[in-house]
């Protein structure tokens, strides 16, 4: 495979002709795209409603084995060596799918018509490819469809994918619309589907999908840059629809008659064909609407009215430059690949889901107007309320508000009055647990992000936190947990809550609104009432009170009381009280000790097979799921930061690379690449909320933040190296820095944190001053 | 039975608490729902959204014989014994159906939730009934449930069904809803439906189905007048979703958990259940909207914000009152309940397609705000033009503006710029042959009705007469005719066309487009060139000229030159120029025999049986199908007016009765209905646009119609007897009218046609003034 970083230089010289200063030259969309990182490869502008990405097989749900489908979560999956098509929708790093709308493939010679299999590619219309003859950036995706010799390149603006086919052969070319193709498909996903060509250029077309996502609706307005010569609609719907009362009058009884270039149903695939392909690239836009056909062609003309494929290429390319060009890392190719890589990834969702006009569909399926701020979709919200959201404070604090004020209408517009849980194109999940929206709003609140409607906020976190319906609130707030006989999954839950509810004190507090923050500063309180004091773990509780006979702390069992995890892992979820939990566990020296047990007691898979997610192990610690993620900065609360720096430096070394494998696990819509990113700096946010930040250790010999108020703050490691994996001391802008914490004032004054380096741990260095007490104590 | 008039006085007394001298007594909504009628007995006002009606049976395509599903085109049969609920949307009528929507059934005792046998009822929730405990009347429907002891009452307004279920057994009862019911039904026609409660008193629902029309989509706004006191969801579908990444995981697998009260699928039912319904009957109310469910929520509160059921009755009656009253028939019971049972049918349709705030579903799928004008679907043009759409141009000019400008939208809004063939709910079926609606534009032009947009309208008939992909208008164009080699029923799609382009010459040349007028009435002559001169038949004809070698003047075959009918009937299609007819049929003589030889030639149904819609036969003459209806007037035209007055009274004697089967055929959207009408006052519009009428013999001794225009217009038939059947001479405003035709404005100056009958022909009247030519002659 030719380096990427070649590439890179080969494509910003070669294709976009002139030299790309731009750090965006560091994006590899290919990390992720192996292993289960979940990511794709294809073309996507920051927070951008299309994301236009080669599928490189979509197995069957149903028929095919499980792994085979969670592999291609993203549709595409670097071990792959044939593409079906490139498609219009994909999350980024996922544990579960859906998507895929909209599936194209440029075709030439005999037009097959249907995928055929990876080991069989000549069985269908899917063509050979090979890494070599590949390329992606930021913006832009490239690629030899070997079997077809057609170059085939993607870009794409917020709403509309641009699509460039030039056809070696020469002749006829021909461009199928398959769309029956989807991520995570199975018999019966398409609802319903129609395709109509309404002149010799432009298509307009329409899918409902049944997946996680019920009844999920999305209209596509095409255009092509030269006139079909002709075309063949396929309708491979054998329930389609004929007239019982005009036996064989197919004129009659079928749409698809002369007037009627259309074809609709379950199964439609449709072939536009080009006579002469020879002289210049075919070029195709396809626009995306969730509201209407209209919608989505006027989305195409406001956004794409021309037809230059290297000016959309490097529009998209300039948009991801204004934000990785917020960021300067110095450091290795490598650690520059990661981070950026990282940053690109963090910046792909919530995603823009609104017309060019303002409307959107709503979670209530009806049709608003949303004037006045942008609208988003895509809460992966038990993933990203960790370090992705608070990350996008930094990046772009409008677009927070507008995703603030986004999940304020969903939770308007939900029958539920919920805030969102997971959500995306109109439709609530329900999965996983927690309501981890209140956490984003709270910690955007309190940095000073307010661009958003107040008191609908403060009234929609009360509702969530109280929701008489959803999962086990009543209980938790009647027994102060969630009973493991009411439940599944009762102790993450319980643990997640309460973390939920210090996110809300801290915002109520600040709001002046002292006796609602005090009681939800004690909600907060509540993991205690699941730490067995005898076992010394957090553990299943039955509403009479009785501790989980079934007890076994290296178990993660689906339906137990665990959520992805076991009670090794979960029992340090008390992000809002370190101190607390440390004195549960009996103090510094056996919190230390609980830690390491976590990190080097071996897991036998045999404890977690009923759990994919569960990945990137080091002992218990679980790199690749998100309960973990703060559990290596524990140690500071203990007195012990360079067991958090010797550990921070153990996950990179082992468990993160900048090749196509080199997430240890699912991406989970930027959660660990934020999770990369703020490490990287050498900070974490071990409680959202708190405004604080435990220090770890630095892997970057040098970033600067440009922060949105004008001002730079610089991380530097003095000596970094292999061996300099240890902090000798730090200071803040010259001033010595005893405290193992940053807080949000300190990042947002700008200035320099400068961390020096030795390969000897400085175990006095952040020992007196253990990571700040969360304010929660002062209530207690 | 109990005779329906004691009925209609028992239920004004005794319901409606008040006398009622409306003329709504005279209706009733029994007529047609035997035989093949196929209009419905239930609740609905003048051209409403709702049409609530009980389902007799529904049985499925594909498993029940075809002429059991044919027999339930509009969900009622009189001949069924057994009622599976009542559903909101039905069309009068027609030969062909769909619709259904929102079953609703109430239930006592055990709950059964799939409609079982009409064979055995008991096994499913259905209920016997006997049409002694059953009562309709305009706007009002009732009936004892015998297997609940529920006596079941409906009414509507425009947009709102409202139920009425007195539970005689009190105790418990139970609402079921099956979004699985359809009309002409078949597995997987539910594309998707969806039902949530949204509180206690408050259901939202939705549907979409694949039918007659495609993807046609339902919102449903559902309120009780007393709270639900428990519930329960039926998800019949196997096909569901479950994530597969969470197995078991039931709470985040499917939609239907205890936050989500909501069930969604392909065969989705809900049942409502009521702890006591035992002091006063339980009441329901539903409204649709094409839009949204909120939208759907809105037409509720808006058109029935109480409880009130009789007032809504009262209402509906009065709307209908308002119609009939402007029209004073006397007669005998039975032709009063004919002519007002038959105005009562010809008032459904088109029926509103609007919410109240003004939006509506377009026939590209869109969603538009119909400011400025009410919009309307359900178009069965190819029936309609005939008699239907000329008699509403008297009885609410207004609304046939409203009706044209919705026709003109949705040439706007269709991808093929067509006008409405066979259109109803924003999906055009492409269901029979011509371009009539010119026909309905050009005689409400012609009328002075012109209250729509007029360049539009000009634009739409150009666009609609020349389009050149729909059927085959290029090559009759070129030809002169459609080939029979290019299209099926060719000969009756070039006849049709011909008659079309009449009435566009016509309306061109009152707008004093009078070289566009010359076109069209040039292409108004094109049924020349389907007429064989040896055979003396329209007859089919290929491109090369030569004529159908498989010619047989009785055959009616599917694919066939003819379309539901066969050369004896068609050769007397051009009602624009029948002094055409006459003079290429060998003179009056020769074309009167001809009439006689289609009246006296028995027709084998073995000619016929490949349709069922060619019903109402006296030898080849079907009164029961359309391409008949103007044919007892052709003798006019040949100076046997005589001869016109014995047919008219052959087929009134013959094909028409006040019973549930007094319809010959289908009453097709109200075309059947309006002949009646026309007939019984004793003319036809042989031509719309012509702007005349054949005098055919009246059939009810007086009948005034009070005229938009305030003035009045009165057919007095003095003598008329059985035996009186034949005009002796005839008085316009007292001065004696030898002419066999009247025109419009004869009709809109007011006064009285007055018609002396005896028992013998007048053998001279009308003979010397034959029917007027149409304006076509001097053109030719």
């Amino acid at each position: 495979m030719i380096s990427v970083a070649t590439l890179a230089t080969m494509i910003s010289v070669s294709s976009l002709g002139e030299a790309n200063a731009s750090n965006t030259q560091w994006v590899d969309p290919f990390i992720g795209t192996g292993g289960d990182g979940h990511t794709f490869p294809g073309a996507v502008v920051p927070f951008g409603m299309v994301q236009l990405s080669p599928d490189t097989d979509n197995p069957m749900r149903g028929v095919s084995p499980q792994p085979e489908i969670y592999k291609r979560c993203a549709g595409y999956h670097y071990d792959d060596t044939t593409i079906v098509g490139f498609s219009h929708t994909h999350f980024s790093g996922t544990g579960h799918s859906d998507l895929g709308d909209l599936l194209i493939m440029p075709i030439s010679g005999k037009v097959k018509t249907n995928p055929g299999t990876a080991k069989d590619p000549d069985s269908g219309y899917r063509s050979r490819f090979s890494h070599d003859q590949e390329w992606a950036e930021a913006g832009y995706y490239g690629v030899e469809l070997q079997d077809y010799n057609i170059k085939a390149e993607l870009t794409a603006s917020a709403r509309v994918g641009m699509h460039q086919y030039t056809f070696k052969n020469g002749g006829e070319g021909h461009v199928l619309f398959d769309l029956t193709s989807a991520i995570y498909n199975f018999e019966n996903k398409v609802i319903w589907s129609d395709i109509r060509k309404i002149n010799d250029t432009t298509l307009l077309a329409y899918r409902a999908t049944n997946g996680w996502a019920r009844n999920r609706q999305m209209y596509f307005a095409i255009e092509f840059s030269q006139p079909i010569d002709s075309y063949r609609f396929i309708n491979e719907d054998n329930m389609r629809y004929r007239c019982m009362g005009c036996l064989g009058k197919e004129k009659h009884s079928t749409i698809e008659n002369k007037a009627v270039k259309m074809s609709a149903g379950k199964a439609i695939k449709f072939v536009a064909s080009f006579d002469n392909v020879e002289n210049k690239p075919l070029q195709v836009k396809v626009a995306l609407s969730a509201v209407s056909r209209s919608n989505a062609l006027e989305n195409l003309h406001a956004e794409i009215p021309h037809w230059d494929f290297n000016k959309v290429r490097k529009a998209a390319n300039s948009q991801w430059a204004s934000y990785l060009d917020k960021v300067d890392v110095e450091g290795t190719r490598s650690e520059k690949r990661q981070f950026y890589t990282a940053l690109y990834h963090a910046l792909q969702a919530p995603s823009l889901y609104q017309d060019v006009n303002g409307q959107y569909r709503g979670v209530d399926g009806e049709i608003h107007d949303g004037k006045g701020f942008e609208h988003y979709t895509l809460y992966s919200l038990w993933d990203t309320y960790r370090a992705l959201h608070p990350l996008l404070t930094y990046i772009d604090p409008d677009r927070v508000s507008g995703m603030i004020q986004s999940m304020l209408v969903h939770y308007q517009q939900s029958y539920e009055k919920m805030l969102p849980i997971w959500s995306f194109h109109a439709h609530e999940t329900w999965t996983m647990i927690g309501y981890h929206a209140v956490s984003v709003i709270a910690d955007a609140y309190l940095k000073g992000i307010r661009d958003y409607d107040l008191d609908l906020a403060v009234e929609a976190i009360i509702n969530t936190a109280n929701n008489p319906v959803y999962d086990a609130i009543p209980e938790y707030k009647q027994f102060g947990y969630v009973p493991m006989d009411v439940l599944p999954e009762s102790v993450s839950i319980t643990l997640e809550y309460a973390y939920d509810d210090f996110a809300i004190a801290r915002m109520f507090e600040a709001m002046g609104k002292s006796e609602l923050a005090k009681q939800y500063y004690a909600r907060a309180m509540s993991y205690k009432n699941v730490f067995d004091p005898q076992s010394g773990f957090m553990r299943g509780r039955d509403s009479q009170g009785r501790w989980d006979p079934d007890f076994n702390p290296f178990k993660a069992k689906y339906m137990g009381p665990f959520t992805e995890g076991n009670a090794m892992q979960y029992s340090f979820y008390v992000p809002q009280d370190v101190a607390g939990l440390i004195t549960l566990m009996g103090g510094d020296e056996a919190f230390t000790q609980r830690l390491d047990d976590l990190f080097d007691t071996p897991l036998s898979h045999d404890m977690i097979k009923e759990h994919e997610d569960i990945a990137g192990l080091i002992g218990n610690y679980a790199h690749g799921n998100e309960p973990s993620h703060h559990i290596a900065y524990l140690y500071n609360y203990a007195g012990k930061p360079w067991k958090t720096q010797q550990r921070i430096r153990q996950i990179m070394d082992t468990l993160s690379s900048d090749k196509p494998d080199g997430l240890a696990g699912n991406d989970d819509v930027g959660q660990m690449s934020a999770w990369y990113i703020f490490s990287a700096m050498g900070f974490y946010p071990v409680a959202p909320g708190d405004l604080a930040y435990a220090i770890g250790a630095p892997q970057t010999p040098k970033v600067t933040l440009k922060l949105a108020n004008g001002k730079q703050f610089t991380t530097t490691a003095v000596g970094l190296s292999d061996a300099n994996k240890y902090i000798q001391s730090v200071t803040l802008n010259g001033k010595v820095l005893e405290r193992s914490y940053l807080t949000h004032d300190d990042i947002m004054s700008g200035g320099e944190l400068r961390y020096v380096m030795g390969d000897k741990p400085n175990k006095n260095w952040g020992k007196a001053f253990k990571a700040r007490p969360p304010a929660l104590s002062k209530y207690q």
